[in-house]
């Protein structure tokens, strides 16, 4: 904890979403929350907001320079019993956006500041109330689109994530405990730790370390959903198929600022993850000379997707153009999780599909490396047949393991950068060993890694940076 | 009160403006309200929210088919002392949309309905917590965007209007009753009232029900904002205009829906009235014969505006075909409130800005009828000269009346269509009395009045028709 950086002044800010709605919440948080309150606020049953019951909601009026804003709730929570940790006041008033507005300039007036993004999460952090992780995750599950991103934002929240880290810097610094003990004996030549079974400690930590760090690519997934690039020739059927997918399963996507987003097509949710697809132009005209500059943006845009789907018309396979054209685009399409997906098939017969089919895969395989055998699933947009089989092989072919609710998975980027930073220095630390090192080399290196992995809850922390990098991705009022 | 609509469910709904937020506010009203939430929370502090303290916030974990959606605060308020009047409870969550739609569910799947617009105000209604005109304050309190919205609604909701109105059917109904004293014992031939004092108490009564209807005029100019028509040829400065305006007053605008408005370009905020400035195109070329279409469509935009601005390129007045184009479009402009702004003075010293406003003011006597003086402001947008006086023009070219806090002013076009109705019920009576009509003939439109006073505050309603017109104008969740 550092509290010697906890602000000492009292700040204010709308908690609810911007806009207007039937009420809003207007949250001060610091030492003299209740007094400046109770400047603005006057109540029949008590005289001043001193003497109000703690966490009970009082109903009143609002009032400035001698204008009434408004008619409302207030509750107030005394430190430490709050959020923050310090004194809170929550103001319940009518979500006139004009009404917050006034609410806020009268709190201002009587010497409220006005709060940071993420500053409540911040104060509470540093008060103790929750560690660094689960403060992090706050603004995770507000975010929180989709069943998976709200269910690991949720069990990151709730504490077993900190738990998890908090066990395993427990166990580094014993392992280092014990290889201190041998250093500070070092004179006397006596080796208290056996190295052999120290190195089977170090494994233990970087088997689950590497394990952490590989859910990341899960995490991260979930989190900011999963990049699929459609490739296609025109009126192949993309925006049918995405209607068709679309139209069953909507994902909740808003617009409110704050909630950063790269610019995206459209976003399914499927099982509870989200799907991001992105439109890839420029592979048009199948018998032009598609021009470099147009084919490059595609490829690019194939590039920054985890999975590539390319959405072939099973009408125009005779087409030697079109085959050209599809016979260009492979080469690039070979190191990307890529499914093939035979549209239009409900204009053939079972006979028929399965001759394109063969045709489609000979041309695939003919044109490719030999180990390449991309999966050919032959759809019908239109008709919304083999829809279903998309969904479950659009995970599959990400390799996505299953998410239970039991597993613990790194989803923040910061604490992803921590752990490899420990695998590193352990990695060092584990050589060190085997070559026979001294281990007044060897500590700095696991002291390294303790330091990374104690940052996760924020137990490390020495620096403001961090947590100002940490906080500057919340919401104002949060 | 008609205690009998009350609908016997329990409803819910996201209370808090849609989006995401910090934190959001789920508000569950019904005699179930209670035993509800409690399936779906649990707290360490109380075993059942039957045993919870009224009005205090419990902090706890909300929880479906055993998986968790958050954790946050409920506070219970039980009826009558609740904001519907009926049991209610306040969900205070994390803002992420996924969680409060997973609540949602949670709570329709244990037997909640979700709410209709205004449901909640319209129980509170219901239930003797506040009459009609208060319960459309409320409304209106939320959508407003200045302070003459804010503090006509607030005055409305606070129950002086209510008072106001009660006051005025009050004295209806003690006229009416001493008319109806004279029809009990009109075979006798006894009259009980002086008809001289009858029509003296009758006058006082429309005149208080005039002054009523027309402080409507200011009401809905207040509430749904001033259109003002700026017409002008390009390069004129419209836009440098507007810019200049809104630098220093920008009005609160927002786009969530349910604000509905219409199609604006600008909003401005001058002395705490909105004013709507509406393009008006077409008035481009000047030498050009203008389309007959282009014209209609200008013309129309102007005449929906209560006010027009003229704005004149004070370097371009000494061309010709400039002011062909001008003197064409006056005969159109004499039926409106109207102000001549003489634009780019700047460039003009104070002999040249004379001479060219001599010029216009001329040019405008000349092509106009002879009581058509309009006032000719020199500005420059630019540089900001004249803003201000143009400011306070533009509130006396509409002859608006000041805004005190004590005026009581008709901003509802429901109460306006009642008072209208009640005055032309009065209307005739005057007459009758004067034409020595037998008061039997006179009291059914007595009664008419009366209906139409009570039924601005919701006492004389009968049909469910009026209050689903009223409370269907709400945001769900109020």
């Amino acid at each position: 904890m550092i509290s010697s950086l906890i602000g000492s002044d009292t700040i204010c800010a709308v908690a609810t979403a911007p806009g207007v709605g039937g009420i809003a919440i207007i949250r001060v948080s610091g030492s003299e929350a209740i007094g400046i309150v109770d400047q603005i606020f006057s109540c029949k049953e008590v005289r001043t907001l001193e003497r109000a019951k703690q966490r009970t909601a009082y109903f009143g009026r609002f009032s400035h320079e001698r204008t009434v804003i408004d008619e409302g709730l207030i509750t107030c929570f005394k430190a430490p019993h709050s959020y923050t940790g310090e004194d809170v006041v929550e103001i319940s008033c009518h979500g006139s956006s004009f009404i917050q507005q006034k609410l806020l300039e009268a709190l201002t007036d009587q010497g409220c500041r006005m709060a940071a993004p993420g500053e409540f999460t911040r104060r509470a952090y540093l008060n103790g109330k929750m560690d660094l992780s689960r403060a992090e995750a706050v603004a995770d599950l507000i975010a929180s689109e989709s069943e998976a991103q709200h269910r690991m934002a949720l069990a990151q929240m709730r504490g077993g994530y900190s738990a998890e880290f908090a066990q395993l810097r427990e166990r580094l610094v014993y392992l280092t405990s014990l290889m201190e003990l041998e250093l500070d004996f070092s004179e006397e030549d006596v080796t208290f730790a056996d190295r052999t079974q120290l190195l089977q400690l170090l494994d233990e930590l970087m088997e689950k370390i590497v394990r952490l760090t590989e859910s990341f690519r899960l995490g991260n997934a979930i989190k900011r959903g999963i990049p699929v690039a459609i490739a296609g020739a025109t009126n192949v059927g993309k925006s049918t198929l995405l209607n068709a997918l679309l139209g069953e399963e909507r994902a909740i996507v808003s617009d409110i600022p704050g909630t950063t987003r790269d610019t995206i097509e459209d976003v399914l949710n499927i099982d509870g993850i989200l799907f991001r697809f992105i439109d890839t132009a420029g592979l048009r005209s199948t018998d032009d000379t598609i021009e470099a500059l147009g084919i490059d943006r595609s490829y690019n845009q194939m590039d920054k997707a985890s999975l590539v789907l390319l959405l072939i018309d099973a009408l125009r396979i005779a087409d030697e153009d079109y085959r050209t054209a599809l016979i260009q685009l492979l080469p690039r399409l070979e190191d990307k999780p890529f499914l093939a997906l035979l549209n239009k098939v409900d204009a053939l017969d079972m006979e028929e599909i399965s001759s394109v089919k063969q045709v489609l895969s000979t041309l695939l395989t003919t044109h490719t490396s030999t180990d390449f055998k991309p999966l050919i699933l032959p759809i019908s947009a239109k008709r919304g047949d083999g829809l279903d089989q998309l969904r479950s092989e659009l995970r599959q072919a990400l390799s996505l393991p299953e998410l239970r609710s039991t597993d613990l998975i790194v989803s923040n980027a910061r604490h992803h950068a921590l752990l490899t930073t420990a695998l590193e220095s352990l990695r060092t630390v584990c050589q060190g060993l085997t070559d026979g090192l001294p281990t007044d080399l060897l500590t700095p290196d696991l002291r390294g890694a303790i330091i990374a992995i104690g940052e996760v809850t924020g137990e490390d922390i020495t620096s403001d940076t961090v947590l100002h990098t940490v906080f500057s991705h919340f919401c104002i009022g949060k």
